[in-house]
């Protein structure tokens, strides 16, 4: 059995103990919050604390929290024996490499709260400075995922820019596209099939190689009639740096 | 039985074929197109042609052209007593009302020759002059799909302008993550579900409400290490006009 304190009661937080609570090698003994007002999702089903004195002695602690907080908490945590992860994307290893055994434990997802998560299909990136602790790594993320990945603090960096451009650049796509559809009375449903569609193409395809679209197909007249329909400034920014960029992309490709 | 001749031979049509090649309702007598090229995956199955002057009297004709040669076509149609519907986004159904029941067949939908796609989740905006040509369109896209909409003219130009940002804006920054991925030897895979689950998300809850990310967070040190670690200047641009554009969206809200 591993023993897990788990820090932190954000939605990385709150997710992982589900994903956790569900296992029967991981056992998270202990949640930690600053203040008391995240603990109460968790009273009566774990043992709390908001003192960081208090914490049990563990195997591993497991830091989801905010990135600016990470540093300071490990340094804190630094006479423990047991495995000390974080979960940041963006949060390198060396930043807690005081703790004798520093650990990531990234997983690459958008979690809401409240949105029911297919925690098997999540893939971990795990970094740690020696293989035991890589492979205790492995052995929590393979209690929730079938997917581990061993991923550099350098990869890991990259990854989490990507991840801005897939998902939250993405999501402020689709926000745009139905702000235009509430604008003009036409329900927002009817984009689904293409967003669906879109997404699950580069499944099996190279995203560059299924671009669509007026901007790729050099089609001026239908570029220059979106633009005048255009009204907010920045949609309107957004439509041409797009434009532009596609053309640039693919046209050096050629 | 409604008798449709088909013109066009690009992946809208092929994909029409298709989807009506199972219909009992739906037969396609004939398939044009400008030259026999287009032409070689119908032969054998269906009578072609290349001539407008041999084109069967039929209850629709179904424009499934590039946009700037719709008019142009339909013009040489107004002789015809059938329907003449196209199947673009951008074209007004006023640039074909030369013939007498101009009608619009618009699926929204991105099509690739050779994907295969789940045709009864295409949603087909529908436009016609009269009430008993909508019927038939209808009926037409009932073979099709579960999903039809009545959208006029000046609507159909805001969903084709919507399609640009959640489809192929949305494809390019897929293609940004991946190349950011392949410049890092990270396998792209890792991505995949953030990308499903983003656009998964959108299916129950209003992209506006589920943004996330260092934007929206005002996360400027991570914002500043983002662009500093993107060295591609149209990367850049994109990163620096959306999360403005986040910003002000949801600032405007507050």
């Amino acid at each position: 059995m591993i023993n897990l304190v788990l820090l932190g009661s954000g939605n990385v937080a709150t997710h992982l103990y589900r994903a956790f609570s569900a296992s029967e090698k991981v056992k998270v003994m202990q949640v930690y919050n600053h203040s008391t007002n995240g603990l109460t999702a968790f009273e009566g089903k774990t043992p709390v604390t908001t003192s960081l004195e208090e914490l049990a002695e563990a195997d591993v602690y497991l830091l989801a929290l905010k990135d600016d907080v990470i540093a300071g908490v490990a340094q804190k945590l630094e006479s423990k024996k047991g495995l000390v992860a974080h979960t940041s994307g963006a949060v390198s290893l060396s930043a807690i490499e005081g703790c004798p055994r520093p650990g990531v434990f990234y997983p690459l997802q958008t979690f809401s709260r409240d949105k029911k998560v297919n925690y098997s299909e999540i893939p971990f990136c795990l970094e740690a400075k020696n293989p035991d602790d890589l492979a205790l790594l492995k052995t929590m993320a393979g209690e929730i995922s079938g997917k581990a990945y061993e991923i550099s603090s350098a990869q890991r960096k990259k990854l989490h820019l990507s991840a801005v451009f897939v998902c939250n650049f993405v999501n402020h796509l689709y926000t745009i596209g139905e702000s235009i559809c509430e604008e003009n009375k036409i329900p927002f449903e009817i984009l689904q099939p293409l967003i669906q569609e879109t997404a699950n193409k580069v499944r099996t395809s190279s995203p560059s190689e299924v671009q669509t679209g007026p901007a790729i197909r050099y089609d001026e007249s239908t570029i220059q009639a979106h633009l005048e329909l255009l009204k907010d400034r920045d949609n309107k920014e957004i439509y041409q740096t797009l434009t532009k960029a596609i053309q640039n992309f693919h046209g050096k490709k050629l």
